[in-house]
């Protein structure tokens, strides 16, 4: 994937934009060292990460809050809604089915899938489960621009195909597995387990 | 938290030794290149986390894998096992329950908690879920090191005041909110809508 913005840069992103929100709501300025504080990148990193946004903040005052989140939505695209298809309606499927987080960011869940003929025709947040089978075309017909692989290790590759053979471009996996993807597909992988990792670090630094 | 290793790098360490146990079985050594590309780094920012571990490549022929992995299993802790306790058994508790990849690196599912009498008694993964009422003792008695809160946004302060009164250091909060915690206390948020935002930003950049 291409871009201008490196992509540990577009990574921080989202996280700067969440801890935006997290701000008391009468706060209009923000400083990159109150802004790195909370995000836990340092000051540098968060003026040189602003700057691809074309934005700089004024010394001494900082950044204004308003216009930095309108900045940093509009470089993540999130001024325009995403179709989103889930494949894999197990307990993890069953969350990000009813993740209430997506919806106010543009991310609208449009399709689930499973093989489980047990599971297909039942429904998960309001939305039928459909059939693994009929995942290219559903996908196709709804402008599905993302798909989530929450199936089994297994199961996963053969679900990617199916997504990249309908033409879809952008897989968030949390099956724990390795996906062969063509090179114009953009693969996130979230491994529960690293975040566990993290906080094992630093257990371990505070000798306990 | 104050730590010799900068929070960036700690961060990134838990994907390093993701990416090496990716590669094939017979592959011995692996260059800071080959690293960087698969996790998504440069290879100039690989050697200097690397060298955070006391550890140093090869010129021209990188690193030796098993090696690199010992270090880095080391480095996080690993090597050691912790006890974890999940807080709030909706769907996201119940598949983090099920998660078989916690109990490979160490991290042992040793409580369940919910508030809700219907599910308190029921078995989740063959753990009984116990009322969120005795959690301070449970979490004492089992020594409980990583508490987990995957409860609602407005029960996740109340879960995460009874892990710290508990004497816990280590909260992983997947509850879309921020908490206040002790300055002792490490929290890592997991934010799911994170994620597929970095992927919005790669289908806007590609002009889908």
């Amino acid at each position: 994937m291409k871009s201008s913005i490196p992509a540990a840069t577009v990574a921080r992103l989202p996280i700067y934009l969440r801890c935006l929100g997290d701000l008391a709501a009468d706060q209009s300025t923000c400083s990159s060292e109150e802004l790195g504080a909370i995000a836990g990148v340092n000051s540098a990193q968060v003026r040189k990460d602003v700057s691809f946004l074309g934005s700089q903040g004024v010394r001494g005052v900082g950044y204004k809050v308003a216009e930095l989140r309108r900045e940093l939505r509009s470089a993540l695209g999130l001024t325009k809604g995403y179709a989103v298809a889930i494949a894999g309606i197990g307990n993890l499927g069953r969350a990000l089915s009813n993740y209430g987080g997506f919806a106010g960011w543009g991310f609208d869940v449009v399709a689930l899938f499973d093989s489980d003929p047990a599971k297909v025709g039942s429904k998960v947040g309001g939305q039928r489960v459909e059939s693994v089978e009929h995942l290219e075309r559903i996908v196709k017909e709804r402008g599905v621009s993302i798909g989530i692989v929450a199936t089994p290790a297994d199961a996963a590759q053969s679900v990617v195909d199916q997504f990249t053979g309908a033409g879809l471009r952008s897989i968030l996996n949390f099956a724990p597995t390795v996906l062969q993807v063509p090179e114009t597909v953009a693969v996130r992988r979230v491994d529960l387990s690293t975040e566990l990792q993290i906080l094992s670090f630093y257990l371990k630094d505070s000798g306990e």
